[in-house]
C-alpha cells in the first residue's frame, strides 16, 4: 500500500497506515474549514455534478448515513446502495466485478464489507477512489481520523496525550486504527482496559512501541480514570464472538456517572456508536461527553474533507 | 407539547393539537403557492444546502416517497434510511441515541415508528426539528393537514362541512388526527360509520364534541352517502388486529359506483392509501374521487410548505 | 404500443419495438454527446428540478444504479424505492396504484418488476413517462439500446454485422431485446449457441427472419468464434429455471483467454452481467472484452438520453 504524501488526488484511502502527520494536517484542515463555513450557513458546490456510491455488504445507518451526508453537503450525488447482497451478489457476481460496475456509474465509492481487506482488493481493481468504510475486523481508517480530529479540537493539540482505550480491543478495528494513527504523534500513552480475552492485537502494540508510544494496561477503567486526557470506551461487539465470551464480559467495562466526574478538567470521553449500555446515559450530559455532539459531526466533516480530496486537484 | 402560533421555525411537528387556524393557513398558503409555480414549471432553490433524513423503522414506500420529494422539490437533499432495524438499532442502540447522531448530519429528520409516541420522544432529544410521519397508532399530522388542504381546495371552505369516517375508526390514526383538525373550525358534522368493534375513540369523540363538532353514527354507507360533503374511507389495517376480526370486518364498508353516485354533485372521496378492495376501481374515474389525484399530490405540497416553515425564518 | 416517431417527449419506454431506425439515432446522438461533454468534466443541468423514482420490485443494483446515475449526471434528484414489496404492496396494493402514486411525485418512473408485461400495465395508468427496467423474461429495452449503441462505437457500424448470441436464448431478456433491434439494420446475421433446452424462442426468429436477418444455429463457440464480429455471452439464468437444467447447462457454452484470441481483430465480446463463469477472468484483459468498461457506461449514457428526450420537449 502506497503512502499518500500529501497527494490524494484519485487516491483510494484503505488504511490509516497511509497517511503521515503532513496528510493528517491537511484534512484536518480542509475539515476545519468546512466546519467553521457550514456553521455560517455556507452552501458549498465544490463537488457539483459528482456521484458518491456508498455501496454497503452489511448494515451501518450511521456511516451510510455520514458519508451520504458528506457528499450531499458539499454539493454532489450519491447512489445508495444497501444491502448489495440480496442483488447482482445474490446471482453469484464477485466483489471485483461489482466494484467495476460502480466505478463507470461514479466517481468515489464508499465501501462497507464484512470481510477484512475488501477493501484492498475492490482498491486494485477500480478505476476510481476507494473509501474504506470498515472491512471487516480490519480497518476503519475515517473514524480513527475523525478521532484524533475530535482529540485535537478538544485538547488542542496531539502530542502529549494520554489515552485509555476501554473495552473489547481484539474485535474493535476502531481502536486498532486510532492506536496506529496516534504512533505518529509524540509522547503519547496508551492504557489498555479490557477483557483478557480481548486483548489489542500483539503487532499492533509491538508497531506502536516501536514508534515510541508507551503502552500500559489496566484492569479497571477506575485505575486510569483520573490519569488520561481521552476515555475512549467501546461497544462489545456481540456479532463477532461467541455469545459465552459476550456473556462473560459485557458489563465489566461500565462508565457511569461517578467515574466520569473523577476525570480531570480537561479532557473527554469519546466512543464510536453505536452505545449500548457501557456508558450509562447521565454521562451523556457531561461536558467532557463528546460521541453525540463532535464525534459524530466531526465524521462529516473528515469525510467531506476525504471527499475533497480524492475527487479534486489541489 | 408547545402549540406553534406561526412560527414553526426549528419547530417539530408532532401533533395536529400543535395547530391553530392561524398555523394552518400559514401552511396552506405557502403549499397553494409552491402547488401553482410547481405547475408553471419553477425550480425550486428555497432549501439547497440543506438535509433531510427520512429515517424509516417501519416500511412505507408512500410516505417516505412524498417528503423525499418535497425535499429534492425545494432543491434540498436526504439521506434515504429504510428498515433501520436492520442496522444500528440490531446492535442495540436506542431511539434517542440514532436520533442525535442523524441529527448530526442532517438539520430535518422525518419520522416513521411502529410505536405510538416515539416521535415525542424524539423530539425531546432532538437539537433540529423531526417531522412526525406516523408514529404506531398515535398521530399521523401531515396527513391530516394534506387531508384538510385537500378539502379546502375542492370546497372552498372549511367550515359548514359534513364528513362521513368509513372503516376501522379505533386503529385508523389518520381519521384520528382529521377529526381534532376538523374541530377546530364552525359547523363540522362527523358522520362515524365502522364496525362496532371499531369505533373511534371516547377520548377524541369527547374533544371534539366540546368543541362543538356534532358527532353521528351510521351503521352502514348507505344511511349518510347523500348527505356528505367528504365521504373519508379508510382501509381496515389488518396488521393492526387479529385475523378472526379482519376476516368479519374486511367486507362491511365497501363504496362501489353505485353508491358512488348517490352522492352530492359537489362533494369529495378521499382515502389516506393504500387503497385495498374498500373502494371498487369503477369508483376511481368518478369526478368526486381526489384520492389518487389531489390527496396524493397535496401532501407533497403540504409537506414542501411544512420543510419550509421548520427550516427556514419567515 | 405505438411508435415514438423521433418525438419521444412525455412518451413511455415500453419495449425495443416502439423504435425505428430514426429513433435510435436520435437516442445515439444524444448519449454520443453526453459521453463527450461528461469526459470534459461538464456539469449538467438539464434535468435540474424534476425527479426520477426508481422503483424496483425486484433487487437489481446494477440497473437501479444505473438509472440513478443517468438522473443524478443530468442534475435531476431520484426517489430510490428498492424492496417495495415490503411496504404498500404487503399491504394489498396493486402495482396501478402504486403507480399512480409515486406518477404524483415524480416527472418519470423507472420500473423494474418480477413479471412480463407489468411495465405496460403501469404506462396504461400513469400520467407520467415509465421507463421499463426490466420486467421478467419480458423486454429489457433499454439494455438493448447500450448494447447496440456500444456495437456501433466500437464497429463503427450498425449495418453488415455478425452476431453470435451465447447461453440461454430462452430466458435471456436481453437477446431478445438485442435481436429485435438488430433486425432494423442491413446484412444481420446472427448465430445461436445454446441448449436445445433453451433456444430463441419461435416468435422471435421468425420476425427476424421476415425482416431479413440471417439466421444459423452452432452448439458451440468454437464453431463460429473466428466469424463473428460480436460475441454477446449471457449467464444461464438459475432463478429461472429448474436446478437440475441449471446444473445440466451451466457449464456448456464458456468463454476463456485461448478461444477469444481466436476472434478477429476488430471485434467485441459483450455480456449484459451479472457474469457468473461463463467467462473466465483472463477475458477481461483481453482488447475485445467491453462488458465492464464501454457496455456499462454506455449504459448510464443511453438513460441520460432517453430521461432527456421524455422529460423534455425537442
Amino acid at each position: 500500500m502506497q503512502q499518500i504524501n500529501g497527494n490524494f488526488y484519485k487516491k483510494s484511502i484503505i488504511s490509516i497506515d497511509q497517511f503521515d502527520v503532513h496528510d493528517i494536517e491537511i484534512a484536518f484542515s480542509l475539515a476545519d474549514s468546512y466546519r467553521k463555513d457550514l456553521g455560517k450557513g455556507t452552501v458549498f458546490h465544490d463537488l457539483e455534478g459528482k456521484i458518491l456510491t456508498a455501496l454497503f455488504y452489511e448494515p451501518s445507518s450511521r456511516t451510510f448515513g455520514s458519508h451520504i451526508a458528506a457528499m450531499q453537503r458539499l454539493g454532489g450525488s450519491t447512489i445508495p446502495i444497501q444491502g448489495v447482497t440480496f442483488s447482482s451478489v445474490s446471482k453469484g457476481e464477485t466483489l471485483e466485478d461489482t466494484i467495476r460496475v460502480f466505478a463507470s456509474y461514479s466517481d468515489v465509492i464508499a465501501l462497507r464489507h464484512p470481510d477484512e481487506g475488501a477493501s484492498e482488493i475492490a482498491s486494485t481493481y477500480s478505476p476510481i477512489p476507494i473509501i474504506n468504510a470498515g472491512d471487516g475486523i480490519g480497518e476503519h481508517p475515517t473514524q480513527a481520523l475523525l478521532d484524533l480530529f475530535t482529540i485535537k479540537s478538544r485538547l488542542g493539540r496531539t502530542d502529549n496525550i494520554s489515552v485509555a482505550m476501554v473495552g473489547d480491543l481484539k474485535y474493535g478495528r476502531t481502536v486498532h486504527s486510532l492506536a496506529k494513527l496516534l504512533s505518529l504523534y509524540k509522547n503519547i500513552t496508551l492504557h489498555f482496559v479490557c477483557p483478557k480475552t480481548s486483548p489489542m492485537p500483539t503487532d499492533i502494540v509491538s508497531l506502536i512501541a516501536k514508534r515510541g508510544v508507551v503502552t500500559k494496561t489496566a484492569s479497571s477503567i477506575n485505575d486510569i480514570i483520573n490519569k488520561v486526557d481521552v476515555l475512549y470506551m467501546t461497544r462489545v461487539q456481540k456479532e463477532r464472538m461467541d455469545l459465552k465470551l459476550y456473556e462473560s464480559i459485557k458489563d465489566l467495562f461500565i462508565l457511569d456517572a461517578k467515574l466520569a466526574d473523577q476525570m480531570k478538567k480537561k479532557s473527554v470521553i469519546m466512543h464510536p456508536l453505536p452505545r449500548i449500555h457501557e456508558i450509562t446515559k447521565e454521562v451523556d450530559d457531561n461536558p467532557r461527553a463528546v460521541y453525540f455532539t463532535d464525534q459524530v459531526k466531526n465524521g462529516m466533516f473528515i469525510r467531506m474533507a476525504l471527499l475533497k480530496m480524492v475527487l479534486t486537484k489541489r
